[in-house]
Formats: structure tokens, C-alpha cells, sequence
């Protein structure tokens, strides 16, 4: 469930201080074209996803004015088809040429400011964008995804951190022109003053991990579960870790502290005494794979429900 | 991906240690009414289930000659609209009253054996086989789930917990009757001698998690990722923690080490050079929360595709 109230708050903040162009939502957060449409309708025309499935339901959606798939692939030939304009990253003369023999117009160089994943050595990127042209694709700028920073607990540490990324991708940059410096997330929204658009995502739903940072979102997404056993030292109530995203540890509840999941469990000790058939919201501590384990979201403000969601974007 | 060989191998020994009514297969370890529907063939046409969804799917199947559902819920309607046998754990007066309301005639009782986690304490079971008779409930049996037993690593040690928790269950059952004493799960199904019938799944599949015990079930699940991105240090591939349950901590990866999953990638570091498009089996920790990302499973046969299983039991 998503609280109606927060949902508004975190997508109002983050509009306020990254208006229309200078956001380009990452869709892989919520996996729900419903709450594209609604950053859509707060100015973000251009979306970020990771999959080719993401860039599929979008398209579909009517919501594919400027999308980017801010991930390599080698096989490009289900994104040629797209009724949409579509970007792909590139970092290597594999996916340059996946990209157009699959029909793909504009890429973008991938380049790696220091998260040990894709993305090319700053030094390959104008090489990259010469094969690209000389291929005849459009190369709309540069991508380099600071991962590796936008979760760090200290915020001066985020700042210069930050800044030591950012000082690659921008020299990467000025090898390879475009319009386009495509970086960062929820985590450095607002200290990320290199980058052209922004690529955050999990501000509009928050999660536990998020939080720590004391950003200025809200968490607004839980998993509603019942309380189905009561016993003297802990409670139990129906939803696991096959309704949670694990990978960034327990989920968080109000009152309680989290023993253990189990695939349909969650044990936790309680401050107050809970009773049997009671309702409790579980705070997953990542919210991407979180979401991605179910078919809705509903939205709600207090006993109401105003609106339920389909997570249309899942699989691949 | 299931490989066809671990697969075949996997079914035909369990059904040789725990033949016929001896195993009633959890399917919430694969979610695929395909794959129940193989475990029947072998003679096991009791099945247990996690989640009311499981059990309609099951039921929808014709997988329903006899259905435990090993969980307390406190709105059975659901189930008892079920064309099936279908029979709920209850571990307290509420989950008494929601059987007999939903429409249910029989329940075991569950009884903590000292996980923490659902099942009344033993000295309660004779009561609540009392209070649920009074309702009109035919009482099968105890069940009691030895979770905190089935993953130790050293044998020895899960022999005499394993006796521990089910002295426990056996002197419940002599209080409350019924001719099921039902638990157990594949880290235990060759020494649990105690319980009438063992409720194992991941013997199945098996993952990373249950091949340290040194069973003899083979790991039959991987997810077939491709390698989109090579550095010198690491490789990386398009599968990432939304296609892997990650509550086990990391997949792993035959011949590499993996630093790390994001939402769609993982890095390794491989010992032989890896190519660009390769495809490589990322072996994940914990088959449940895997397969419950995924709409269907290929079971294969080196390079050949025999069969397509969908995970049709997903959700709730």
C-alpha cells in the first residue's frame, strides 16, 4: 500500500527542486506506468528504466516521448520495434553494434565514474562515440550511474564523492558532446550539480534504506499484513520475504523490532501488546524488489482506498 | 532454468527415501502446479501449501485430493469455496472460529517444536483439538515445522534437534489424536523418523543454501543471465536481485566470485576469461523467494529446451 499523502509530498519535493527536464524518473522503483503518469503529469516527460520489459510497458503506455534504457544490452531488436523514442547506453563496440542492427537510433556512452559495473574507462568514451557515429547513431551525451556514492550515510561524504564522479563523467563529456550529462538518484538529488537530468527513482515510495539519510521524502510504501499468531515474547503476522526485498535486510515496523522473515512470516517483538487479526504496515528496507514481487499497489489515506496501482512494468 | 537431469534425479530420490504418502511436497519452493503435477506422477498426491493462493491454484489444477495449508489464516472463505480435501494449521481459538466459519472441516493443530514463529505451545495442543472438535472440526492431526533445525550444517547436531522438536510434537499428538503427525522439510527428510508424512520442497530445485549440507539432491535451478559489460577486473551480467532471492545472502556463479547483485546486474570476478554474450548460470541462494520473481521456469537438456513450467502460484 502507498500512503496518499506521502506519495504527494515526495513527488511535489522532488518536482519543486528538479523541475520538468532536469528529472528523468527511474521507473524500476515502482515498476507502475499508473505512477509514471503521475510524475508525467508533474513535467518529467523523459523516464530512466533498466529492462527492456520496462521500456515495452511504457512504450504501450503512451508514456515513450523520450526513454532511456540506462543498461546494456546485446540484442536490441524488441527496443527497435518500440513506437517510442528510444535511448540505449552503450560502453563497448558489442552494444554499439547491438544498438543498430536492432533499429536504435540514439545511445548514449555509458561510462564508469566508479561503481564496479557497466560502463566504459572515462579514457574509451570518445573512442565509443566515434563507432557509434560512425555507425550512424545519434550520440545524445553521456550516462555514468554513481552508485557507489548516492547511498552514503554522511552527507558530506556523499557531497565530495559526488564530486569525484562527476569530475570523470564531465571530462568523459567534453570528449564526446551531446546535449545529455544523465546521472545520480534519490540519494544525491539535490547535490548532484554536474549532471543535465537526474535519474532518481525511490523518493516516490521510500524505503527504510533511504531513509537513513535524512532526505526530504517520506516513506510511503508498506506492505500491509495481519497478524495471524501471538505468542508471550514475539508476533507473527503474514507477510515474508517473498512480499519484501531482502537484500538490504530486515523490513522495519512501528513499535516493533523484526526478528526474521520467513517466506510468508514475519516474527517481531512488540513494544505494546498487539492483538490477533490486527493490522500492521511492514516498511521494506529496499523498495525496488519489494514492488517488484507484486501484481498492486493500492493507494490509501487512512481507512481509503483512492486508487490501486497495477505493477504492469514487472518481469523481463 | 531447471536442468532436466537434477530434476529427474532430485524427484526419483526423494520418492525412494519418502515414497507415496511419506512425502506430502511443499510447493511454495517452486510455485508451478507443472511441477506438482510431476511429484503426483511419482505417487505424492499430498501437497502442502504456504498461501491461499497456492492452494486455489492447486485446487484449479486438479491437484486437490488432499490440501494442507501449513499456515494460520483468520478469513478462510476463500478456502472453503475450494473444489478440493482441503485442511488448515490452527494454532489458537480465532483461527479455530475462522476455519469453522470459512467453511472448513479439518485442521491439524500446529505446534510451536521451537521456532519462533506460528504453532501454539505443546501444552495447549489437547485444548485446542478439544475447542476445535467443538466447532464440528474433524482434527487430523498435529503439524509442527522444525525451521529453526533444517538448515544446521553439521549433522550430527540437526539428528538431535531434530529429535528435541519432535519429542515435543509426539507427545502432542498423543494428546490431541489424528492419524497426521506432519513437519520436517529437505535438510531433515531422512532423519526425521517421527513425523507420519515430511513436508519438503527445495529438494526440488535446491539451492546454494541447502547444498552445504551435503544432501543428495542436486542444484537444478540457475538463472541464465548474459554477460553485457567486461572490465579487467570484473564481468557483469543481466540478471540481478530482482531475479534472486537475496534473504541467503549472494548467488553464486561456477568458476567466479560475485562481488556483488543491483537490481538487474551482477559483478563477478571469473578465474577464465569471460566473453561478451556469453551466458552464464547464476545459482541462486534460496530457491523460494527465486522462483517467485520469475512467470515460468525452462527445464533443459544441455542446449535443448524440453518443457516450459509456469510459475502459475505466485502472489497471494
Amino acid at each position: 500500500m502507498v500512503d496518499a499523502a506521502a506519495l504527494e509530498h515526495n513527488l511535489a519535493t522532488m518536482s519543486a527542486a528538479l523541475p520538468g527536464a532536469r528529472l528523468r524518473p527511474h521507473v524500476k522503483a515502482h515498476k507502475s506506468t499508473a505512477l509514471a503518469r503521475r510524475q508525467a503529469a508533474r513535467g518529467h516527460r523523459a523516464f530512466t528504466c533498466a529492462t527492456i520489459r520496462e521500456m515495452e510497458g511504457m512504450s504501450s503506455a503512451g508514456l515513450g516521448d523520450d526513454l532511456l534504457l540506462a543498461n546494456e544490452v546485446l540484442d536490441a531488436r524488441r527496443l527497435g520495434r518500440l513506437d517510442a523514442r528510444v535511448t540505449v547506453a552503450v560502453d563497448s563496440e558489442a552494444t554499439i553494434d547491438a544498438a543498430a542492427r536492432g533499429g536504435i537510433r540514439e545511445v548514449l556512452i555509458d561510462v564508469n565514474v566508479g561503481l564496479p559495473r557497466c560502463g566504459c574507462a572515462p579514457q574509451d568514451a570518445a573512442r565509443l562515440a566515434d563507432a557509434a557515429r560512425a555507425r550512424g547513431l545519434e550520440v545524445r551525451g553521456v550516462m555514468g550511474y554513481e552508485g557507489h556514492v548516492v547511498g552514503l550515510d554522511d552527507r558530506e561524504t556523499r557531497v565530495r564523492k559526488t564530486e569525484e564522479a562527476m569530475l570523470l563523467l564531465v571530462a568523459a563529456h567534453r570528449q564526446v558532446g551531446g546535449e545529455l550529462v544523465s546521472a545520480g538518484g534519490t540519494g544525491n538529488y539535490d547535490l548532484n550539480r554536474w549532471a543535465t537530468e537526474i535519474q532518481a527513482g525511490s523518493y516516490v515510495l521510500m524505503d527504510t534504506a533511504y531513509a537513513r539519510l535524512g532526505l526530504p521524502f517520506r516513506q510511503a510504501l508498506a506492505v500491509l499484513a495481519t497478524v495471524i499468531s501471538v505468542s508471550k515474547a514475539y508476533v507473527v503476522v503474514n507477510c515474508g520475504l517473498k512480499a519484501l526485498g531482502m537484500d538490504h535486510g530486515n523490513p522495519a515496523i512501528d513499535g516493533g523490532r523484526v526478528w526474521f522473515c520467513s517466506d510468508e512470516h514475519t516474527t517481531f517483538s512488540a513494544e505494546a501488546p498487539v492483538k490477533l487479526g490486527e493490522q500492521v504496515r511492514v516498511r521494506p528496507a529496499h523498495v525496488d524488489p519489494t514492488v517488484a514481487y507484486h501484481e498492486r499497489m493500492y493507494v490509501v489515506s487512512g481507512e481509503d482506498v483512492l486508487d490501486s496501482l497495477e505493477v504492469d512494468l514487472r518481469g523481463w
